[in-house]
């Protein structure tokens, strides 16, 4: 024990005993490289952000002739980023299919690729926008809906993440995607297919599972779950069926309504188009389009407060 | 094509695609001045919280014949702040009666009006914390409460922003409340009047609709709404009702507890004074003074697992 | 009124009144020292989590033989952070039993105890990944778990802050955990009790009280409750009756399963082992080892719209 300072011999010993741990647990990152950080890839998402709104998020207004000169240097500082973040991820990804370990010109063909379908992530959220305006009473101007609704940034990250996911990025769109959700309390994995002209009012609880397809005009509010009925699918082998393999989530057909807290659970259920579900309702079989679904008018049983009952 | 560097070439034909898309889409920012950016206004609501809770958050304590000496120097650079915040929101206002693009002198005067609400905003404030003391068994000390209940961080929030609201400042209230509920998972919007003593336990997934009015010492639980039942009433020229000409959201009067989940819904439903609403109650018309509305006592179906039966 | 600046009148006079509000409302921090400030318990929280995951959020890869020295420094280092947490945190703790005021070398004794439980709750969420792997059929890989499951930062906060609350250490537990709680909407009392191999789904919307105790190998999804039923209860002084002297969170049994939006209430309530909860079940009272519960078949009422019907 060393008498100048006894903590220091108790530090050193707990460093062997967790690396000790460590050891065993396989809680090492001990690859050949680093792993993206959350803070870089959070800078990625505000700048997918500043290039989907240009003007909106950089804290400089972008006049006419000035845009394409913005964008392209915007862009090129993007593909930087993104060739980084999709490096580090393939070192890492163990998904049937992925792009592993990419060097650096197929992570720069990648980012690149990513970056191409922009123009039309872009033109699919403007339509995000148009569908909050037209949606939510409380919406006054475009400006605030781009500068603070919560499921803007969630679908403009979430459907370029998507992309990401498309071409076999691994780690790196569900990082993306759970920043968006850390930020605004909407859960969108990137495998997720959804159409244009998306609404989620408030969006606290929201979650829209990897294998859901949403059509266009769809509206949820708060607290609404696509999710698994039976999550736990197995394989003759009794492993679990991962990933798009396992079609466990709901799709929505065009124009369906879904209010707050409602579930709709499984991978056979389809939503038919125009349809109304009504709040708290847990559906776990199809609608046929054009139905109104509502819990029996619901029996509360309402009586007078007892005197000095507490609340 | 670049036989140098081809990315180059493809990123700047992407970058001209992109403008062509935010021409078409009016995605541009093309005012004359800049947004208020997210990261000054979060900057303006911690500034804000230091006014409130003074040698909280600013990591020094503040002995009693410094407070109005800090406090003014405090004040003055919030004005600044203030005023820089509404100059840029207010050109991009649409609301009717909003004050439009005002120029630096009338947005000097709504800063100081705004912050000359501050000690009725504390007051308040201070009603919140007392609430939160007496509600809840887990809370020790009121230090506790101050640096990390996310209900008051949302409350000093968000009645700071109603002052802004009611002074007809655009976009501002709206990104401060929904700084707030990025932080907290608390919602509430900037038009919503609320009473003194407001306890709001765990908070995340409450919504309160800008048409709400709450009286006093009034408790809600996590994922309670306050929210529209028929968002989309339109006038006769078929325009959506928007902000408060459409009363859509409901009321509470004094002494009301709400429990985790309920949803109440409605312009025209009154909940009131002394009444109790139980967990998942679904309430879509008013409740008589000193009521307790429960559902029915919940039929639940419960067998024994059969064996190897899934989870 | 001064003729030159008749802002800085205001802004003066404002001054005073304020201090005279915070004067009467007792909100002044005037001890004699700061408190803990958010921005520094944040980054203690990461500071932890990189100590519990070696090289995945510290930007650099370590290698088998660096990682014990690498864990001294990082050690040394939270052992300084946390002091000095502790040691201001412990000046404004009230909690009866509590380690008032500490001086120097009481804190350092508390924070040296703290990171000496570091191993145990590095086992313990190995366990967490584990789970998460096993539950998830979207996890492909243990690396996009560790990076961005929100369970696994909130778990992994709640488990050494839990160290913290048994330790006596007031204000920094709860300010950790509510920390977690605005990253992941997950939030779990630092006082509950929780068994290895536990996995949060999605997340959002889960509440954890503080005198919950869970076993081993549960599994929750987002919006769950383990909640209090009748919080206000009251000594024979008519006291409200705190901390852990008032039972009031419910406990699971080993191998539990509860499905989104489920509500547990009350103190006295058990859920036996390898129970399934069925969603949006609302539990009042115990339920044996192996049962499934869910709410009755859910009475929907279907019908087609109505032409022209507004969602």
């Amino acid at each position: 024990m060393n008498p100048v300072n006894p903590t220091k011999d108790r530090i050193d010993q707990l460093a062997a005993t967790l690396a000790a741990t460590h050891a065993r647990g396989g809680t090492v990152n001990d690859h050949t490289t680093a792993l993206p950080s959350r803070r870089e890839i959070a800078h990625l998402c505000d700048h997918v952000l500043a290039l989907l709104f240009p003007g909106y998020f950089s804290g400089t207004a972008v006049h006419g002739n000035e845009v394409a000169g913005l964008l392209a240097r915007s862009l090129a500082e993007g593909e930087v980023l993104l060739q980084a973040a999709i490096r580090l991820s393939g070192h890492f990804g163990t998904r049937p299919g992925d792009a592993a370990a990419p060097g650096a010109s197929k992570a720069r063909e990648l980012a690149v690729a990513a970056l191409e379908a922009l123009p039309e992530v872009a033109a699919l959220v403007q339509t995000d926008v148009d569908a909050a305006f037209a949606n939510d009473p409380a919406a006054i101007d475009r400006a605030t809906i781009i500068l603070s609704y919560p499921c803007i940034e969630a679908l403009a990250i979430q459907r370029f993440a998507h992309r990401l996911y498309l071409l076999g990025v691994p780690i790196l769109p569900r990082m993306m995607t759970e920043i968006a959700h850390s930020r605004t309390g909407i859960d969108i994995h990137p495998g997720a297919a959804i159409g244009a002209s998306f609404f989620i009012d408030h969006g606290t609880g929201v979650v829209i599972g990897e294998t859901s397809r949403i059509g266009r005009n769809c509206v949820l509010y708060q607290g609404v779950g696509l999710v698994a009925w039976n999550p736990l699918e197995r394989d003759e082998h009794g492993e679990l069926r991962r990933g798009q393999s396992n079609k466990r989530h709901p799709d929505l057909e065009d124009h369906v309504t879904i209010y707050a807290g409602a579930t709709i659970l499984g991978g056979d259920t389809v939503i038919g188009h125009h349809s109304v579900i009504g709040g708290n309702v847990w559906v776990t079989r199809s609608v046929a389009p054009g139905s109104v679904v509502r819990n029996k008018e619901p029996e509360l049983d309402i009586r007078p407060r007892r005197r000095q009952e507490p609340a």
